[in-house]
């Protein structure tokens, strides 16, 4: 399963975490206090000193050592996750440490490293053994209700209950995470970059290879070039797609895109006012065999299922809207043939096949340097989401502990 | 191909046929005169003796024997199919005798007996050679023109062209075709019956087999109970669906639903005032793996969305809106893993598989008599849509021609 470890850069994380073990663990069975951030209401985040209680049976203690800033987490931070409960503490690509495990844990043991999944893979549950989705059941309790499987969380901070977003929690020096939701990764992989096989690269590059299903040959469309659609261009490349169009507002982008793979990109701001997007886009590029949705805004979806072929056009929708907002098409693109058609990190089982995306980073095989471009401590946070908001950031890297 | 030959009713069509054969045909190269239903403009109607032209290269002058009516033929009286010229003869589910050929028609000779296809297949175009769909790009010259490949048409009316609706004009005693939409079958087929495979069998039983994918052991609903969507409840069966469940606002049609397979019928009046009929669906009945919307109403195809499976559900849109009406959903049932897929004649590729349909016909293991409720002559035209507006009326099939 490791044969990447030789390509993996055995300096830096690798030497650092060695050291960090050597000093033992005074800690198991015991609180931890460290720094962690907490929204504590839409709009109000702080670093803040959090205690995380040990893990329960079927949990695990981690140390978070990388974890990068997703526009989900900002989409909780303003208040737009509905069924979101405050406070809470964001967080879910991150890579980490294992520190202690609860009772009855087997897969995990002190030392491993592991990748965090906001899709736990439960092996149990009907939709795990249907063998027909990555959609556990165990998913709706982990992220809904923002808790460990007891309904109880292991957050306290000024004498409050702290729920766990996503049920990872990982912008926080340590957290606790129920086993279902750890993939153990090479423990030589660069933890700094393979943090992002955990959400954009999993969706992404997933959504290409498992859900567009990209053949040799294709030619494809992908709007949003965000970390998610830059790995979708990646994994549409890896298919064997021989054309590739990166759409984004934002040309700063375009540079990346043709890094990890477009063979053009364009700016949808350049079609003439008064004309449909789609039209121009299907009189200047012709339409495409699959396109793909990276954005999360409902005319951005329309266009890709407008765009694609008659016959066999394949739409995948992998943004997140607002919630009220509605996606609204003609029907007649259906009955052409087309197919609209989404799914949830990838289509990935995550336990399972996370390890081998993270093997395709060591290998150099999956690209991450271009889509990461800012690295930041804890207290820099606000930085972060100003960067992002400024269209300049695709990927901030958050180094969590200082291993 | 013929094995079905000894199951098929050798009685009546058969001998009949044969006698008129015997007669010789003194018309071939001339013009036939004859009775057309010919729609002169919107919700005007009357039979007309109509000139018949000989066929033209690469056409098929054809007696038809049966067509049935279908709700498109209604929509385009009623001036709802928004490219149709005027005047124009509809009809398109018929089964017909080969009269004569146009020049280098090699697949297709006098007394043939044949099914028409408003989808032809001519097996040279890209779409037809991709492998990948039954849209055939001739489809749009034939279908979009109303008139034949190069652009004049067959029929003559008080010193008027004639349109070709469908490119097939069935309700006509006699009709010129492309051969490209003729599929050559079994010539013992009950044609009385086999003409219904040519739209509402094909497009129902092959969204159920093809489309819709239905596997041993689905659970399947079915809205609207139309021919189209008996047929899918007889494609579900045969597919295997363990539970399939009609949906239907007109409880009359709830017998043939079960002798063509349901397992269980409801009527969407029945859901109480002000709840949502995909709500107290899930409620009762439970989501199902696949659904077919039958219907062509953006509401009864939003909630064949709705009311399939989290991961793997698969929703397929078969009936056709009225132009302006547009679908709205709620992407989350896209990233929940859901697919929505439309398709035309039941993704069959017609010229090569509505023989085996017939086939099925045949030897009874497709049923038509649930469907089959009247039968007209080409004078009691309104008669039949009267019966259909009622919904009395599940398939009224004509004689056309007393064979």
């Amino acid at each position: 399963m490791f044969e990447g470890l030789l390509a993996c850069d055995p300096s830096g994380p690798r030497e650092k975490r060695e050291m960090k073990m050597d000093e033992g663990n005074d800690f198991e069975g015991k609180p931890i206090s460290c720094k962690a951030l907490v929204i504590w209401s839409p709009k109000n985040i702080k670093v803040e000193e959090v205690e995380v209680l040990p893990p329960k049976a079927g949990e695990v203690r981690i140390k978070i050592l990388y974890n990068a800033l997703c526009h989900t987490d900002i989409a909780l931070i303003n208040g737009w996750v509905t069924e979101a409960k405050f406070p809470t503490i964001p967080g879910h690509e991150a890579t980490a440490e294992v520190e202690s495990v609860g009772e009855g844990v087997k897969g995990f043991e002190k030392g491993d490293i592991v990748i965090l999944t906001p899709f736990p893979q439960c092996k149990k549950c009907e939709m795990c053994k249907s063998g027909e989705t990555n959609l556990c059941e165990e998913m709706d309790l982990n992220v809904l209700t923002m808790a460990m499987a007891d309904g109880t969380t292991r957050f306290k901070c000024k004498g409050k209950e702290v729920f766990h977003a996503f049920g990872l929690s990982a912008f926080s020096e340590y957290s606790v995470v129920r086993e279902i939701a750890l993939a153990k990764i090479n423990p030589n992989a660069p933890v700094d970059k393979a943090c992002l096989v955990g959400c954009g690269i999993a969706t992404g590059y997933g959504a290409s290879i498992n859900t567009a299903q990209i053949r040799e040959g294709d030619t494809v469309a992908v709007i949003g070039l965000g970390c998610i659609g830059l790995s979708a261009i990646h994994g549409a490349k890896h298919a064997g797609a021989k054309e590739i169009i990166g759409i984004d507002k934002n040309p700063k982008k375009f540079d990346a895109a043709k890094k990890m793979g477009a063979t053009q990109c364009l700016n949808p701001k350049d079609c003439p006012y008064g004309t449909e997007f789609s039209e121009w886009f299907i009189q200047n590029f012709g339409a495409v065999d699959k396109s793909l949705e990276c954005v999360g805004d409902v005319n951005c979806m329309r266009w890709a299922v407008e765009i694609v072929k008659k016959g066999w056009g394949r739409a995948v929708i992998l943004g997140v809207q607002p919630p009220a907002d509605k996606l609204t098409i003609a029907p007649t693109l259906l009955l052409e043939g087309r197919t609209i058609v989404g799914g949830c990190v990838g289509d990935w089982h995550t336990v399972d096949e996370f390890p081998m995306l993270v093997e395709k980073v060591c290998k150099g095989e999956i690209e991450t340097d271009p889509m990461i471009t800012h690295h930041f401590r804890l207290n820099e946070f606000q930085d972060a989401v100003r960067q992002m908001d400024k269209g300049n950031c695709i990927r901030a890297v958050f180094e969590l502990s200082s291993h």
